[in-house]
């Protein structure tokens, strides 16, 4: 196979992505959001919020990173963030689609895009941080605009949701204020249940 | 309203992006395939086929550029390739949603992306040019992949094909030789009409 076909076996691989349904609700509540627009999404936000990164970041390779954080869910699936047996697995699963899907490409584009998401995965570097805090402040802002989306679907209470956030913390310190009240005015509103502590 | 409310509102407001479908139907053909979903996928493909550019390009640049190339339609709408009446008057939807859309953002990003959309739609300097490329080959992908896909569905013919394809000639000039085969394969197939010329 040539490299210009290897390429292109790779992007229609990926096409996959389109079909692969997250939780989280689109703003408009029509519909749940795959994983592809996800990622598209997340790479915007890259783009115009890296002044909240916690340090300097290359914000090409944050959006590089982005754009395949998710690619191994053609084969292994979305998990849903709060289930806890569904999450049993997860790691071998997504190892084994990681190693599938960008051994589809020439070599050494191939072994790039797996440490990007080994290095997503890992959440060590800067980048690697501030990509997490992105990939968990987005569906905090479609719950929010969407009355409590999958945290009231789904009756999350305030503790998961803190644990879920807490990446934003050290990601996105700046940020990290806004969704303390995000938060709490979900609580206030009943769209995350504030379970005895 | 505060910097980072400027950033959400905008982030927020593109969500509808992934409302607005595009003609091409996804490589499995359960659907249309959305505009947010549709710049994901340009934005990989950059990333992956930078080495096929007409001449050295800022590929961070180019991937900024396809990731909001298609912003404008959440306000005018995606308007078929093939539709020249439904091209009346594009030009001047999209220009008023890019200044409202756009300037939803703080002003120097707002303006960043906006220059960057202009950049995309004048096709003249080299990132541009192969950001355009992109645009076009991921439909002809597609449309193969999928028997004629849209190609069949709208019986667009081989002299309407090559027209719509032809700034893949200049925008990855190496990678024109597999647009031809695939054209003529799709010919061959009846996927696209051979008018008489």
């Amino acid at each position: 196979m040539s490299r210009l076909e290897q390429q292109i076996s790779f992007i229609l691989e990926i096409d996959k992505l389109k079909t692969v349904l997250r939780q989280t609700l689109l703003c408009d509540r029509s519909r749940r959001e795959n994983s592809a627009e996800h990622s598209w999404h997340l790479a915007v936000m890259a783009v115009l919020m890296a002044e909240y990164a916690p340090g300097p970041v290359d914000v090409a390779r944050v959006v590089k990173m982005v754009l395949v954080h998710d690619v191994v869910e053609v084969d292994a699936g979305d998990t849903f963030a709060y289930d806890a047996p569904g999450n049993i697995g997860k790691e071998d699963r997504e190892r084994k689609a990681a190693k599938r899907i960008f051994g589809l490409l020439p070599a050494e584009q191939g072994k790039e895009l797996k440490a990007l998401w080994e290095e997503f995965e890992a959440r060590e570097t800067t980048e690697a941080k501030f990509a997490n805090a992105l990939d968990r402040l987005q569906p905090l802002l479609h719950n929010s605009r969407t009355e409590g989306g999958t945290w009231k679907i789904h009756n999350v209470n305030r503790k998961q949701v803190m644990w879920r956030m807490d990446p934003v913390r050290e990601g996105m310190p700046e940020v990290w204020p806004l969704v303390l009240k995000i938060v709490d005015d979900a609580c206030g509103c009943g769209w995350i249940a504030v379970a005895r502590e």
